[in-house]
């Protein structure tokens, strides 16, 4: 059984996988990770997967051929679906079983397929799934929140090429996502609006950092980026969180970010990313002060000592200048 | 100018480099990194870095040959050393000027000498040395907080292979030294004790997460660690701050933090890894509540978006196996 552990200076969690076990000398095998070859993604392999979450299909049976797209369990989740949390004390310390879902969205059947490459149904649809994953998630009283990610590219952490998602469903409310809620509700208290909502107000007045535009969503480089090339996508009206959303919002989400993912693969030549969607937990879903949105990063520069020790990061690139590019560039 | 700027919704702070003002084109040609040919480092190439901070020399002049210990300003700096802070308002966000210092310790004049593999007196002056720039720069009313950190490897970031320290000087205490302070200050409110010393004595009595112990000193896998391996070196006696540490302290942690390293060299291989000095800042050093201390970690895994994006990390190794293995390890 995985064990969430808390650091009792920082409050922060992680997540110890004891079944993994890793011995010093696993970790020098991965120097050489699996590409290429046979992909348990793949139409007709959907055996060698275990049974199928969610899937959107023209026809056959679940875990057989014939989807569009299909959500199956992690083959190697990093938490435990079943069980108890058992919260207790070791002396000093904090710790609770590792409950939780870990899911994998097999974006497309299409093996050679990116999400930027998909026909803009194709991405509506995988945004649908996030939806339908995070409502079906939430009925579990044991989970807080659903996170979902994406790795595209080796260097950014995706060990299967064929394009996917995934979802980790966790009993503890993420320390990013909290902080930000944290500082979300400290600006409410103060002048009772929420700050992303003021600061998508200030970033259309002033333009210098907004990437792309759409009806409902706004596509921009934050003001303190990370991050070279970092970019937030955000809904233009107040929505508190992901599953709230309409279809209509879906619609123009998925154009919307097919268009920033294409922008970046011209402009820095496919590079890896990463994308990851904030949005209020399952106990406070809807409200006033908490903005949802998507943070997509490329992988650019690695984490080296400074930015690890003191949370400080060093960015080469003004956002002004990258969200210049982005936009400069035809898509 | 670089700047600082602040995250509105989390506070925290990037530093915008704007003079590296990097393009997109410009990622690319970090793939391959020089390595190997000429270094700035080497005894006789003095007169190739900035001019000397601090050396420990047997003869000679500044920046001249005949140096056992040497340190520069940093050729291609974070920050600025020159200039007031200036701090302003740009509508809802801040900023101030990147005022800071960037320092480089060159460890030793051989160029294939690895910190664990010198002479253990080299080790005290490295440790010295870290002491007599942060007595230094406190000096300077515009910083708060000195950052010491090492990068060996390159995928750790080091993109110069001779051994080498960094120290960054800053206008603003970091993010995750901040957090360990507040968790520091909340613990001793409610106890009148340090949680660290707290720690400390629950890890001596149970002892399956201690690596290794001297007079003065200890090494401890901490019980909720980020990273496989991840080893935390602390005065087992409360001291607040890294300069209040006495001769003897450097002379004890010097064969320590060798030995830690050749542990961790051994059983993984000669790893990259971080580590760096968490330690009070300059305007409350001397204090009740905070326990400095040294963090490394081998650079086994890598950062992706689950990590990136929830603050949640995944460990594949529980901190009890990491112990006994660096325990068992002959060094």
């Amino acid at each position: 059984m995985p064990e969430l552990r808390k650091d009792p200076i920082t409050g922060r969690w992680v997540i110890i996988s004891s079944e993994r076990g890793k011995r010093p000398a696993d970790f020098q095998d991965q120097r050489g990770k699996r590409r290429g070859g046979f992909c348990p993604f793949d139409t007709g392999n959907e055996r060698t997967t275990p049974h199928e979450t969610l899937a959107y299909r023209e026809n056959g049976q679940p875990d057989g051929p014939g989807w569009r797209l299909r959500v199956v369990p992690n083959k190697f989740p990093a938490l435990q679906i079943e069980g108890d949390l058992n919260k207790q004390g070791e002396g000093i310390f904090d710790k609770m079983n590792g409950i939780g879902a870990h899911e994998v969205i097999i974006e497309t059947p299409d093996h050679n397929a990116t999400l930027a490459s998909l026909p803009q149904k194709a991405v509506e649809e995988v945004l649908w799934s996030y939806r339908d994953r995070m409502e079906d998630l939430k009925k579990d009283r044991r989970f807080q929140y659903a996170l979902i990610f994406k790795n595209e590219g080796l260097t950014a952490g995706a060990t299967l090429e064929h394009s996917h998602s995934q979802l980790v469903a966790l009993p503890i409310v993420p320390i990013q996502v909290q902080e930000e809620i944290d500082g979300c509700k400290r600006h409410f208290d103060l002048k009772e609006r929420c700050i992303f909502c003021d600061i998508i107000r200030q970033e259309m007045h002033s333009g210098t950092r907004v990437v792309l535009e759409t009806p409902l969503f706004i596509a921009l480089a934050p003001y303190a980026p990370r991050f070279p090339f970092e970019t937030w996508i955000l809904p233009k009206r107040h929505v508190s969180c992901y599953a709230c959303s309409t279809n209509e919002d879906y619609r123009d989400l998925a154009g919307l970010l097919q268009n920033v993912l294409r922008r970046i693969d011209r402009a820095l030549s496919n590079p890896p990313y990463n994308y990851v969607v904030h949005t209020s937990p399952f106990r406070d879903e809807r409200n006033d002060y908490y903005h949802w949105h998507i943070e997509v990063a490329p992988k650019l520069t690695s984490i080296a000592g400074f930015e690890w020790g003191s949370g400080f990061h060093i960015n080469p690139t003004p956002p002004e200048e990258a969200a210049k590019f982005l936009r400069d560039i035809k898509a």
